[in-house]
């Protein structure tokens, strides 16, 4: 019996990641593949719960506590809905993963301090859950500013940062990237159609699949 | 300047615990200390929408998320309550603590599993704040129980369990009284007066303040 996947797309506001999850969904359900689409934080009815507090809750959190809680949704999510999923041979497909808690707390907020950073990647040891592959999809910041503005007003707590915290999240990705250039694919999405990127995606994925 | 001392009170539903923090802080203040008198799960306001979650919530989390979220709001409340007011000089007294999630969660509900048990000691070292002391208040089973008939109908997740996870939390208790024997005063509370149990722990409060 084959073993499940775990693939994750990363990056900051804007860049498509939700576009390409339902497009890559739907490339892989049409080659026969099960696959299970889901996002983060959240994920799990508990997730989402706790994803209310994290995204629009009135009493902010301690850095280190908007951490532990963005893991403790993260643990439920794993322990509920993707575990089963992989250990029944699925494809879990996810917007968002560890990557996002990194570049957004350790990089963003917490401007790299070493012991924030510590603190993400003992609490991601403890998870013992990493994705088999992760797409990092970038594109400049005046594309993605432009295409949140199609969306409308923003909405929660990360959309309304200001621009240093999200040039901090680009290249505290990109140093992820860095340190994880096995698992990291970047992609950059500004110059090629959204059929274009899924396409660069679903070669990465059935080269790798065919691997297994 | 003297800096602040950090004392948890512990034990399993019905001993006495706030009953005792608040006589506690009564009878420090009336000596002249500063005392701020808090508990958990909750303590601040972030970690009181964690509480609610935790006590009352409508999607039961995975044991893994069950206990990231207590450590959840534990950081908030130690980031900004416990440990500002410790700075300031403070006596902090606070009805459980870090003890309580290895009782409950570690011995109660994963009855001793090694890697639960790991996992919240982790936690605690991330943390970085263990108390100064911490008595343990205990009483036999039938008088807790009679006691909590007394207050009326058991109202959240933890006073709603069986007997045996009550008495897995009470040897859980005992385990880490033995491994903590600086820390850890055990106190019966159920054959003395609420005075004699409050005059016995300010007998030990005042002997530590005096060397401190």
């Amino acid at each position: 019996m084959m073993s499940g996947q775990f693939i994750t797309l990363e990056g900051g506001e804007g860049v498509g990641k939700s576009t390409q999850l339902r497009l890559l969904r739907d490339a892989l359900q049409s080659q026969g593949y099960r696959v299970l689409a889901t996002r983060e934080p959240g994920g799990s009815p508990g997730a989402e719960d706790l994803r209310q507090l994290l995204l629009f809750g009135q009493n902010p959190l301690s850095l280190r506590a908007e951490i532990l809680t963005h893991f403790a949704a993260r643990f439920d999510h794993v322990d509920q809905v993707i575990r089963p999923a992989l250990a029944d041979g699925q494809i879990v497909l996810c917007d968002r993963f560890t990557d996002s808690t990194m570049a957004y707390q350790g990089y963003g907020r917490a401007e790299g301090d070493p012991a924030i950073l510590a603190l993400i990647g003992e609490l991601q040891k403890q998870l013992g859950l990493m994705p088999d592959m992760t797409f990092l999809l970038e594109a400049p910041r005046e594309v993605t500013r432009q295409r949140l503005a199609v969306r409308g007003v923003p909405t929660d707590r990360y959309e309304q940062a200001d621009e240093g915290f999200h040039a901090r999240i680009a290249a505290g990705f990109k140093q992820i990237a860095r340190q994880n250039p096995e698992r990291l694919h970047c992609i950059a999405t500004a110059n090629h159609s959204q059929e274009a990127v899924n396409s660069l995606i679903m070669k990465e994925i059935l080269s790798r699949l065919s691997n297994v």
